[in-house]
């Protein structure tokens, strides 16, 4: 089998012009970023609005687990086996992070054939959205000590200050920082850490605006923090939301590139999907609504997270309407569930499979919740068994769930004919009865109920003081009736990662919460989230390189 | 007058394919970012091997003073006054850095009618040149931390530490940090500190670089810091030089924009002026002499310190052959040498005028040195006076030296046809004689005289214990027989910036040296060099906006 960067380097790339001249793009709707990348113009939407919208197709998963489930594989690879439907199709996607593509992941644009390109670019610096990000950040928090150390006129308190510096790297040494020493040449001493890019809040505001406009009104309700006297101290206050809107006029356009077999992929925003929402961009999903008969699009984790949160969250802000769901598994993952450990996954093992399905029947049972139509699909792996998958086929036909055995990763489309068949059937069908889980109008303790009861399975919530207390605090500041983002392990339906298959009599711990008031959600903390990765022992840069020649190797 | 932002925005700019067209360039030798931005293939250069060089002329000032010289929007007039007289000129220039642009800039690219364009992209993220060379450098120091934190099996001592992580932000706070706090999660706990972008060794690299092979070598060679036994510990130690240099792969591509009169101008790298070498790449140098018949080019703040270092060390590593010297001056800036407040500047002062020429008079003797013709440009401001620009011309006239008067601020290239019929009379009489201050096979110490005694004038030197233990250590390293990069402030032809006009019988103290050497030099310094500027009480950002239909304002 060829690595992906050898399948990418084979196929052969439309010019961009040609892309958007297919999706009937104006001149002025679109401008190239070298031969195979444009950045569409962020009034497009505007301009669509009365367009009627295709349908919107939503990728989502079981817990994923280390052996692997194919979200992204798949995703591209049903928008490809739409095509050669002849239907018009547009896939919307996350951008990678720079930090775990040098780090564990060596890239994350799909894989096999079915991989969103040009991969070398998309993996590395794309078109410059997350640096934009990150300098949209740290000019913030520059202007913050700044202020402090002029004289710190609105009264901030350093020690109560929650907006963090960022770097797109895996740099586990600037968690914790001291910044500020050497004496008054260099500023007022304080604790302070850096996250990720895609953990800032700028990102999961980027990823749900919807205009310019939007962008700079939810930049200047950043809460930064909070003054001697616990008042909140916000963006506006520091009057620097035109010059921190100024510095993502380009990264809100959203991105078009094109997949390995040249179908159309708009890949824009990338929040983290634990202390945000983890979706592409709002804009995005739309913009590929307006200009394709389908669209496919993806959410991270599993459905008890990205799905969630694609549909409480990102879909309520954004009034899209999903049409059906995929939801994706593999037979060694299901397996996983089911007990086995990492190095037993190649056994054929129906038993352990079967207690898997458990984990899959309770995200089927959320979609069913959300009233959505979905389909199963089985994410072919070669290590697959027969009486494995036709175990699978038999238990989703009892089970009376639509079910695609796939294999996009060697195949492409091709692998995805069957899927596409299904989810044209399903979505076609009109047969969606969509309801939320929560009203918003709720108080924030009884979304975070509903959520863990409906959603994970939990008999109950345990809250922490530190919790409770802030849970009156933010419904004093009138923050009550934003939606809540959840932040747990993706591992389990449990805040437990330890517990995978569908655990039963658990009680879900809060923690703490974080209002991302920009953002539009307040972040509901069940444990420790680490928001800055650490590189491995061999991090993935070690082998990459790019010859004189120009030829890249080592991203996978 | 209107504002450089209102300027910008009334010019007609060409699309960037045309700029492209006229240079007779291949589609495969550049690409386009956006519709007015391109990068130019970093095979070009190697293409145009055999074709003949154009003109290089090397547009540099007296010593920069608070009144302004304006030598970028001399330097962009005169390409655009060459062009009006028929002449195929390019302009090469450095990147603005968006930390300055952010702070006290507003903006860096030429000013009034002489301006490279689009300006607001150019101040900001550009093509993301910058943005690459952040990842790179901090990608590095994740890496160090990361062999450190697993087992430090390459024995670096934390304490020698010299690679420093960068942020292209001013902010003070970062000058001075420890990171690695919180337990051993959170890596091992040193000092460490930022320094803002273009202070990083890999801006010096890639402005140094003639090839992707080259920037790949001269990465493996970088010196991070020292092991326990005070060994050096190079990239090439840390494997990471491939990765490194995947990271830089389109920041080496020199980027084509043009200017208010479209004439063509390469922007490409901007190391700092101080602890590195101050000037555009190497590859946007040559190749717009490749691609014109004349360069105009600029070096960072006075000849001094630009001048010096782009003749003995870029033009030295690139091979690069000057053909005519322009140093900028004001009336407003002399003034300031011969004795004048900045508060008292609009006043005529000739006798003050008449002390501030020496420190002109040492520039024109510094050219001089290297065999080089030259031109003063004096550069108009509205309150100079008859009285004191006669008195310019005929104190030029009496030492037999070139001058003219521009207004290309306010008048464009119109402003700078007397310089540009200058400079081609001067580039086209191949009166040079060129050479180096010194040859550099001779020892560290004696370079260091040669340039404090011929270029600054200076009685002597002084080196502090460290320097001294330093220049023993690197001349053992072999290190030795590598050109020195002089850090000193600008303001004076001495190391102390209140000494304008001409010091005499000074003394340069030299503090300490740092080991460039991926980018080729040793640094030499000779006082405190900040190296991260800070905000000053009112940033240039709080002015920056950008309107709901995307019209940009605030940048200046």
């Amino acid at each position: 089998m060829k690595t992906d960067i050898e399948i990418a380097q084979e196929a052969t790339l439309k010019p961009i012009n040609q892309i958007a001249n297919n999706l009937h793009l104006n001149e002025d709707e679109w401008e190239p970023y070298g031969h195979t990348k444009a950045k569409l113009s962020d009034k497009l939407l505007k301009k669509l609005h009365d367009k009627p919208n295709g349908k919107v197709i939503l990728v989502t998963s079981i817990n994923p687990t280390p052996a692997g489930e194919g979200k992204s594989t798949v995703t591209v690879g049903l928008g490809q086996a739409l095509n050669r439907l002849n239907k018009k199709a547009i896939i919307a996607l996350r951008e990678p992070s720079l930090g775990p593509v040098m780090g564990m992941k060596g890239g994350a644009a799909g894989g096999g054939y079915s991989q969103v390109l040009p991969m070398e670019d998309i993996n590395l610096h794309f078109t410059g959205d997350l640096h934009a990000i990150t300098s949209a950040n740290n000019a913030l928090s520059a202007i913050i000590d700044n202020h402090i150390h002029r004289g710190n006129e609105l009264n901030i308190d350093p020690r109560r200050i929650e907006w963090k510096r960022v770097m797109d790297m895996n740099d586990r040494v600037l968690r914790q920082i001291v910044v500020g020493l050497g004496g008054p040449l260099r500023g007022v001493p304080r604790e302070d850490g850096f996250t990720i890019t895609v953990a800032s809040e700028i990102m999961a505001i980027l990823c749900l605006s919807t205009s310019l406009e939007d962008l700079k009104e939810r930049i200047s309700k950043i809460v930064i923090g909070y003054t001697y006297d616990e008042e909140p101290v916000t963006v506006k206050d520091l009057r620097i939301e035109g010059a921190l809107t100024l510095l993502l006029k380009d990264a809100i356009k959203p991105n078009l590139v094109q997949t390995t077999e040249n179908t159309p992929a708009i890949i824009h925003g990338g929040p983290f999907a634990n202390i945000a929402h983890g979706c592409n961009s709002i804009m995005a999903t739309k913009t590929a609504a307006k200009l394709g008969d389908y669209v496919v699009t993806e959410a991270g984790f599993g459905a008890d997270l990205g799905a969630e949160k694609f549909l409480n969250i990102k879909s309520r802000s954004g009034e899209i309407d999903t049409d059906a769901v995929v939801i994706v598994a593999t037979v060694r993952a299901l397996k996983m569930h089911g007990g086995v450990e990492k190095d037993k996954l190649t056994f054929e093992n129906v038993d352990a499979l079967k207690n898997g399905m458990a984990n899959l029947k309770k995200h089927m049972e959320t979609i069913e919740q959300f009233g959505l139509p979905f389909i199963i699909a089985i994410n072919k792996f070669p290590t697959d068994s027969e009486a494995e998958t036709n175990f699978i086929q038999a238990w989703c036909e009892s089970h009376g769930a639509e079910v695609a055995l796939t294999d996009v990763f060697a195949k492409g489309g091709e692998g995805g004919m069957e899927l596409a068949e299904k989810v044209i059937a399903v979505a076609d069908s009109n047969e969606r009865n969509f309801q939320y889980t929560y009203d918003v109008n709720e108080t924030l303790e009884s979304k975070i109920r509903m959520i863990t009861q409906k959603i994970y399975g939990a008999d109950d919530i345990e809250l922490s003081q530190k919790a409770k207390k802030q849970l009156a605090f933010y419904e004093k500041q009138g923050w009550g009736k934003l939606p809540v983002c959840m932040a747990k392990t993706q591992y389990s339906l449990s805040d437990n990662p330890a517990l995978l298959g569908r655990p039963e009599g658990f009680t879900v711990s809060i923690r703490e919460l974080h209002a991302s008031i920009g953002a539009g959600f307040i972040v509901v903390l069940t444990g420790e989230m680490m928001t800055m990765p650490g590189l491995p022992k061999r991090p993935a840069a070690y082998n990459m390189d790019v010859t004189d020649d120009g030829k890249i190797v080592g991203l996978f």
